[in-house]
């Protein structure tokens, strides 16, 4: 058969070839953050949003979103994780409240999961959002960075300081 | 039958009802951002990233994240949106290149999508993080924020500037 | 063009078409049930489950499985709900401390929203299996039944009594 | 704040906006075919492959495929179908033994349900091809195209002949 | 960087790290069952059910529900399925006619599948009572509950009767 | 307990059993088409379409709908593919421009990739038809079928010339 030109070569979207790289053990330790008023900070601290136990209903959602990472960003591979978590840690600002998100990802596989934690850490954030956007549309989200990863042949990766 | 005692009731999570909300023209912007090097800049403008065009690949992430928002954000009402749009402007920072990302989302329906923007804006600056991790994994995502919306009992909200 | 000839007409799925039905306000509530030993019984109520707080994991879980029940049940219609709430109570039993379920659903379509509602109780339920199963195994679910409709041309639905 | 500059406004993906767009009842009418050996063709008719009754799985595939039409093509805008049958007739020719597919969709909204009828249409050739392929690898799907639909602005559509 | 306080430690859900659980060969049954009238009873043995065959489509219903489980309950691990089947079996009971379901999966992974049997099983019986519902909405679905496992460092599990 | 008596077996709908296959590597191509009129090849080569860049998108497309495969094709093994790329070339015939789509599917598994790439190739054709469809709704999509397919112990497939 005739052979295909990659006429548009240059701009061609694909899903990269990873078949002949090795299954090793691999992380990724995403940071987020949602900054609040102290209204919401309350409301969070003493569960009086309507809509529910804020922190719980975002780490179901963090968790969620890591499993559907390949779904939701176009040219991710597909990897079964073995493992998710999320914690969070308050921090007083000159802006409001800031709440630290921490999203840590496991798994055993081709490719990394660098995006598996960025993305569980952003929708975390936006799932607090979410909850608490009746009392306050002000809130902002971010930034949102990846604070180290390892295994796989490129090395490991691991940021200096939190980004401010 | 015996009642059910919500024993839980400060932190049950719960899709509030909007039943009798009325149906009305819906819209909300939302800006997110990814800081990239020099060298992701000039591939990203030149076209040269081995996945694909960057900026057309997220375009179409973002697009796709805003009409799923309610399957990832667990308390988010289903709305079947009307139109979708993603607009990218370039800034120079000192911290490196900043490529600014702006999602406008529109329905008519009971409830607002502020959310719908928030993700299609978060979920695009995921995928362009995506596409050139290969080359530097530094690059730092947002903030990102509502700087809009229209609609609704509650009245509009309008950010005065941009969040730095 | 020559005319389809429905040969498989008696056993054909489809989806029913409700176009003609007009939209009005649609309720359902369904009940499952979970019967769990006293070891899990304590664990839930303690909060000291390895996976996590069990109610507030299965709530969430139980909405955003209502919103995705149109996925799940191959002929139902897709209905945008406008809310979705879930309710706990423990009952002693001989065969062990039995969680009753209770959820309900809100739409405002053109069908009714029962599938929603079983879905609902049903991934409730489940979800409490799923985070208790590494304490033991035993544990029964359901029966799972509508209690009551309202909505629709059909009618509205009562049941007399709770399902043992 | 600063204007967003729609540099590659040429190029960019976006759902557009049908906010203005009224209701109609809407329906869209496609066609496919799998094009198929004698054996395969024995083994449908006297229900003998190993994965199952091909027509009544690949009827199931279909309407469910309808539904999630919004979250397979990029831009298309999500819409809540009312009604959606799928229907089977074989045609001898001389390739083999042709199964022609029809997919018929119902809406009330505010765009078409073209896409949904062409997507339910290839899914039920794709599911076909599935459960027969362990048989003969060399099937051969389509053409596939719309045959009619109505409702909406732009008028009515109605293709003369079928596609050979 | 700053340790992050786990401060709502007890109550944190999270996907538990199954990284270094060896993958083995694992299987797991699970029953469900439906009680259905006379009427409907009939109609599905003599598939005249409007909505199609009814155990046919419950049948693909479920095998693509277990396929789903990941997605449906929050904090289970993804894995890629081999095997999956669904059975049937009526028995007369005073309450009506009792469809039991039995639904068996199969994998070669790190973590097992009691939860894709119960899952498809579930689902199985939902649409059942969706396909049916029309008829009578008094069905009533389960007990549900795992029959057998087997495959893991835990050792197998094995009920030994019914669950009436 | 009871046995099961498969009473629809010949008819039975289930996922075969793959368990005891190898995992090697495999691939898979598949060609699809689509045959639009002057106007359209005409804005595609132009970059006018009002939906964005009509080959970008359906790339993108073609990717996600790759690995989405076991989720609309009821009976499909779940694979965390490694590889997928898609590529265009233009063909004149006597009734239009006939896009040629071709789509490069690679996995290590035990079961075969010749769905995903047949559902990449249909879902890239089905896009560009929804990009174009406010010009022309007589597009003709397809044939689409299996080109080769290398891995696993029922041997290799070449087809021998391209379909008419």
């Amino acid at each position: 058969m005739a052979e295909f030109t990659h006429f548009n070569d240059e701009g061609r979207a694909k899903m990269v070839d990873v078949s002949d790289k090795p299954e090793t053990a691999r992380t990724a330790i995403a940071h987020s953050s949602i900054t609040v008023n102290h209204d919401i900070f309350e409301k969070i601290s003493n569960n009086e949003m309507k809509k529910g136990d804020v922190l719980a209903v975002a780490q179901v959602a963090a968790v969620m979103a890591a499993k559907k990472t390949w779904e939701i960003i176009p040219m991710c591979h597909p990897i079964p994780l073995t493992g998710v978590d999320i914690a969070f840690r308050w921090e007083e600002e000159e802006a409001g409240h800031k709440l630290m998100i921490s999203a840590s990802v496991k798994t055993k596989g081709n490719t990394g999961v660098e995006m598996e934690a960025l993305t569980a850490a952003s929708v975390c954030a936006l799932t607090i959002y979410d909850m608490c956007k009746a009392v306050d549309k002000g809130m902002v989200i971010g930034p949102t960075y990846l604070v180290e990863k390892t295994g796989g042949k490129n090395g490991d990766f691991k940021r200096e300081k939190e980004v401010q």
